[in-house]
């Protein structure tokens, strides 16, 4: 009936089943047993909560860069005659975001215009008659599209014609030392603001404690002014491990690495932005193509009808702002997971004890009569359980 | 013989040794045993399962962006007359990537120069002689290089000459209210494709169910038109908490994150982009330099022989269009991980229940003496285990 | 006294609690166990180590990007003339970073200057009289801001005079086939170096055993030569499933995905890049709004005092650079993470084992009888464990 059910029911609920142990008393098991036990403990303290920080979660920064660069400098070609470079001329592109490129040599070649003429002398491009041109072929390494003609390049020599914008750039030799190499001496502000959007975290480079007049002066110093963020061009790429005024010949691209990796369990003052210069590209490895870094880039003029254009060859260094972090904040979930994990190490304790108990310890028989009781399948064996058995039976 | 070896490594390959237990009934212990393992079945399922997600494991997205921006403006100034701007003149730069700048301010400078000319006065470039001046000196805060001559700037002031592109730029005062504030009614079109490599998972931001006659017409709107591709800048920075005709005044940073956070566990259709607008840059703090956005640049020309210039100083919003989230499928490691780890916290249940056995009920002598058996290392003692038995018979 | 209490806290501090246990040899049960037993450790070792890498903690990569583009075509168009386009003109922007445009085809719009003149025809600009024109109205498929006039278009049709640059463009019909179509055979060439700044691994997608003469000559091949840098754009466009000359009319976008998952628990050299090509951007979907990828360019020019421009809607595939991977290491706190928790699966195999013995098998009662020890709360039921403790003491 109904209510017996619920009896046996609220019975079977309510019963607790716990495993029945014999407690031995011996210096050499205990030893082993509290030392497993203090080793995995120690483990879980130690390394998992304070060296791993095993119980929070992490996020990945957003963030957003702005940067602008100051300085004035001079140079002296044949091409440009003394020419002043301002910001507006030598950082390309000027909207000054994450990445931005400040020029530092050039090969300038002014009055170029869409016409025909004869190619640069080169194996491919030199010619006896009109059969060795190819009218349509544009080499890689020429300067632009064959008409079919070969003619004069100079009085000896005769290459290929070909249409293009003359005349032609000659990058054989680049300026050394570098033309604007006096950029080391340019200042970059960098503004760049991060957010954690999990953790509702927001935070900005310029911190709370830097005042405008610091700001107005100051230049970023690993040691100090490590929260400057103004930075000297000359003293990244020195930090760097390099020279500027070789770099600058060829140009180059340099990382400023900013980390806001933080643990936000700590109040959000002590999240700073760490800053570390790299040099991205590889400086003169034994394989390499377009060693350093440059790009061209014209100037278009339209005088009356026929349009023309100064070709410039930039030689420079670009910067890549990189923003990377992680911060790390307390988590529920975290906690259990890498807890429970190391948790279940203690129940290797246990099996390492109870074996060496059984077999390593010199009274090893007498303990495992004791711990283990052996059951076997034909009747006269189980006699010892058997009465057991009974006892059930009568109770 | 191999025979018996093979026989007693089948025996005790198949031994199966269980722990001997004791089953309690009382109504104490047994509920606090019930209690803590509803407890922890409970943060299993609730919180690891249901809150957490602990099963799935997460990919961080890949994206492509591109971004076209309409709209028409007129100004008119001194320097330019009246002036209508179309896109290709205040979008910078011009391609429509994930960062575009709208031109809403700016201070002309046209018919620049290459040449001489006295310093803008301050107190650094006054001077009374040529000893003042120092030839090749570039002061971060001037226009140029000094050339070493005390000129005059006007009848009453003298300051130092410096090489550079003159007349130089005024830019003291910034007009007010902003030259194309009308900015504010121009739209943008975002275009966002996103991929979970890992996943299989692609999708753009121009969902399945819109079409193209609703995409001529809609604009963003958080609540009546969510998933419209067309936004009204005016209205991004409102919805930033901003006002945006003083922000056209000295420009700023807008951030348009779209987050793709994803349970790909639903079917894909219930993955869609959800869009919130943030200024990145700090708009008035205590603590800041050149506050607002802006940069300069500039249209060369050739007249001639001379080049010259018109520099432009630009103010204006740059819109960082940020996305980011992460998507989240049903892992088995992550599964087990979790969920192995939440389980292992079930052993403690055990522990709990067997410590308030042997100290909080009153039966815990009997309890304990049933539950345990202390052997001790010297024969006669070993015998005593019988009296503690009988001892539990007597007693 | 004191040597007691230390006696006693010694004595308790070496005691040690091992369960009982019953050994049972039952082929059934002893397979059972070992089958659970073999499943949870196969799926540990299998899993959790081999498949997942279960053991190693993982680092997002940083990035830097170069690209060069080479390369020469020529265009004939009533606008231009027989014009020759080099990198210069055709990449944008030149500077050469993670994302560039090579241009495909072009709608030229030369000379433009600011002033009046009357829209283009379309129900919205048409008009009979100056009633039907709205001084200052803007719209934003205009060419520009309504004067308030309605003037002759043509000798039929009068539309609204506008306030533009004039003349405008007519991008009613984009050039077929792509001016610049013979694209497909420029080359780039791209330099990435990868930092994984965690486990201090540098690496660049230019390998240590390529050298400098295969470089000048190769181009990427997914299987002859799927570590050259240098990649032809038709080759990677129909990597991606496309037709070059299609895509080259109307743009697009591709991305370049360079993956640089790597196991560093093995040597370096085995992290190589690998590469992928995908189209970014929606082919032909139901629902497009400005399909394929353009943008509006302008070269400006000054001829005296009337400032005009050449206008440039260019057509044109951007290629997105996307470098991404994880790399992954060995790692303590994983691996005790991972197995810990796998781990605590074993403590099932118990369970299910004792649940099918006492459940399952012939001798069920004979078993539970011997595994178990029922306790109730009244004194003669507790007499029964007397004869268990004999037997411990007899045997």
């Amino acid at each position: 009936m109904a209510a017996g059910c619920w009896n046996s029911f609220l019975h079977s609920f309510f019963d607790y089943e716990t495993p029945r142990t014999i407690v031995i008393y011996s210096k050499r098991v205990g030893a082993i047993f509290r030392f497993t036990q203090f080793l995995i403990i120690a483990y879980v303290i130690g390394y998992v909560c304070l060296w791993q920080k095993g119980y929070q979660e992490t996020e990945a920064v957003i963030s957003s860069v702005t940067t602008k660069v100051k300085g004035y400098t001079a140079s002296n070609t044949s091409a440009l005659g003394l020419h002043v470079w301002d910001v507006t001329e030598y950082v390309i592109p000027p909207q000054g975001d994450d990445s931005f490129f400040v020029l530092t040599n050039m090969i300038t070649t002014p009055g170029q215009t869409q016409q025909a003429c004869p190619e640069v002398p080169s194996p491919s491009s030199r010619c006896q008659s009109d059969e060795d041109c190819f009218e349509g072929l544009s080499d890689v390494r020429g300067n632009g599209i064959q008409t079919g003609l070969c003619v004069n390049y100079s009085d000896t020599v005769k290459t290929c014609q070909v249409l293009a914008w003359c005349p032609h750039e000659d990058d054989s030799s680049v300026p050394t030392p570098a033309l604007l190499e006096k950029a080391e001496n340019f200042t970059v502000l960098i503004k760049n603001s991060v957010r954690y959007s999990r953790f509702r975290f927001n935070k900005r480079n310029i911190l709370a404690h830097i005042n405008s007049s610091y700001l107005k002066t100051c230049i970023y110093h690993r040691s100090t002014d490590p929260h400057c963020p103004i930075f000297r061009l000359g003293d990244m790429v020195r930090d760097a491990g390099e020279d500027f005024r070789t770099m600058a010949e060829r140009g180059g691209i340099m990382g400023i690495l900013i980390d806001w990796s933080c643990d936000l369990d700590w109040p959000g003052k002590y999240c700073v932005p760490k800053y570390t210069f790299v040099r991205m590209d590889n400086k003169n490895p034994t394989n390499n193509v377009a060693p350093g870094y440059n790009f061209r880039y014209a100037k278009y003029f339209n005088n009356g009808s026929k349009e023309t254009r100064t070709l410039i060859k930039g030689y420079g260094i670009r910067f890549d702002v990189i923003v990377f972090g992680t911060a790390s904040k307390f988590s529920m979930l975290m906690t259990v997971v890498n807890f429970g994990a190391a948790l279940s190490f203690l129940s290797l304790v246990g099996a390492v004890c109870d074996w060496f108990l059984v077999m390593c310890t010199d009274k090893r028989n007498y303990y495992s009569q004791q711990k283990t009781t052996c059951l076997y399948n034909n009747e006269e064996t189980a006699g010892e359980s058997i009465s057991i058995g009974k006892n059930y039976g009568t109770s």
